[in-house]
């Protein structure tokens, strides 16, 4: 079987995964450890665990046990001084205490789960997103830089881990062997680049014989990169690489309800590509096509990180159809 | 197989199951349902759902599944806003509010877990437990009785659930078709009692053509019951049959460590029986023995409810041993 890596977040795994499991291909999920927000951050600060949050959306996304267990998994407290925290996430915080080992958590939850394939952790470090505007003021966290409204006003003039992660030596062998390597889609400073700020994730990706292809996001987010253009994505994403790592792009070209974008304008815009670029001097293979889902969505009213985010999103098989379908290719 | 049932609460309950799940028997676990105390009252207060704390002890004790799982069921968070819960309890909670129903919970529960038999809430009727003493003073929950110093001194009026019951149909069924019953050991007013004031229970009991056994505690809560002897067990138990409805009754005759006793000579003592009441008039037979566990116990720090009682404890195999043996005669 073909071997397929994933690299990203929480809510764009998720979808991308849930796509992606029903093809016959060999799938490891590459997670990113630096969430710090809502019920994830509250179990960081309280019992000093690894955050569970992404990892626990990839586990159920490649999960094949019954649908009530999968539910179980994203159940929210809606009560007292449970409220807001995901079920699933105090399922890995409680088997980090057990099993004294956020990797052997990982692992006795894929199985309990019956998960289809594998999730890995970036790190298990013990690390925190950190991004410096141009007027020196550190944003530090996730949560913290997600919330600020002037990183693009700004600028950003670095963005860094601290303390300095080791690669999950899993992660990295996992990329030298992949056939194909699939970046985003999600958050750009929150989900995807911190996946390669990890020392060793970019070198790995570059020695890797693997195709590369980034899932541009449908929308940029407002104040953050809502100046960026296709283009400028995938320029900060190869930048990591030294060179123009990234074979393929998807980019969606169908548009959503006018009514959606109107609504949620001062969240995100569409993404859109720069003018005259159809096939930029050949850096690589932009697939341009219709990758939305249509379908409405509903979440529970104690997430309430998922009901600012992901209004319009990707059809997870319109994307893992296109996906699968490069694999053919190789 | 034959079939055995057992009733009682929590502790008590983890003991007797974990030593007749060794055994090819078909055992059933009628469970009291009226636990208010630490992390189970804290999840019936602000979630409104069923107690489940003793439901988990029970599952915990029937699960043939690895030793990790049945750990992360037991563990408790010692930190923050979720200090003191119970993983387990937040398991069965959060399964009650996705499927809706706290049947339907314990039903998912002992299939992820693999339970070997069958654990029935007594009741899925949402009660408390009442005890008036004859000052007329009323204790509302067993957390409340569990507490008060006075119920021995003062006496008990009357013991009553409210609102009344309806008892969950199935641990009638498995009542009226078992070949054993096994009550207790647990606490009396707390664990015991509660089972016997459901309706229905005690008549089933009655009708039921099973062999009836009592594992007498071995020792006696002080300011509750500590006047009690042997034979003031067995009657108030059988009160509610309106017969002699106990055939067995087991009692431990061995001593433990006399540091002990001194140690916790403020909680509780050792249950005494009648002087010359050898085998008083023939009501059952008393099945005397070693049933003392000499290994020590350790509980988490967090388990402020577990480390002031059962200092004292059965050992499960002596007993289970003891009670199997009993099927041999039936």
């Amino acid at each position: 079987m073909k071997k397929v890596v994933t690299i990203g977040g929480g809510t764009g795994s998720f979808m991308l995964l849930s796509g992606l499991k029903r093809y016959p291909v060999e799938l490891a999920a590459i997670v990113s450890m630096t969430d710090d927000g809502g019920s994830t951050g509250v179990l960081r600060d309280e019992l000093g665990v690894l955050p569970p949050g992404d990892i626990r959306q990839c586990l159920v996304a490649l999960s094949d046990s019954p649908e009530i267990l999968r539910r179980l998994m994203n159940y929210r407290f809606e009560d007292g001084g449970l409220m807001g925290h995901s079920f699933g996430n105090l399922f890995l915080s409680a088997l980090e205490k057990v099993t004294g080992n956020f990797s052997q958590a990982v692992a006795e939850a894929s199985r309990i789960l019956s998960v289809k394939g594998e999730v890995i952790p970036v790190t298990v470090s013990d690390t925190n997103l950190f991004l410096e505007l141009k007027n020196k003021k550190l944003l530090r966290g996730e949560n913290e830089i997600n919330q600020n409204m002037k990183v693009e006003q700004i600028g950003v003039s670095r963005i860094f881990l601290d303390p300095e992660p080791r690669a999950n030596p899993v992660a990295v062998e996992r990329l030298l062997a992949a056939d194909l390597i699939i970046i985003g889609p999600g958050n750009h400073y929150c989900s995807v680049i911190p996946n390669l700020l990890v020392p060793g994730i970019p070198e790995a990706i570059r020695a890797s014989q693997a195709k590369v292809v980034y899932n541009a996001n449908l929308v940029s987010k407002r104040w953050h990169t809502d100046d960026f253009l296709l283009e400028d994505y995938i320029e900060a994403i190869d930048q990591f690489f030294g060179e123009a790592r990234i074979d393929y792009v998807t980019y969606n070209t169908a548009l959503p309800d006018e009514g959606l974008l109107t609504k949620y304008a001062h969240e995100a815009v569409l993404t859109e590509r720069r003018a005259g670029s159809q096939r930029e001097e050949n850096r690589c293979v932009v697939i341009e096509g219709d990758f939305l889902d249509s379908e409405p969505v509903e979440y529970s009213r104690a997430d309430k990180i998922a009901a600012t985010r992901a209004f319009i999103r990707h059809d997870s098989e319109k994307l893992a159809r296109t996906l699968i379908g490069l694999l053919g290719d190789l």
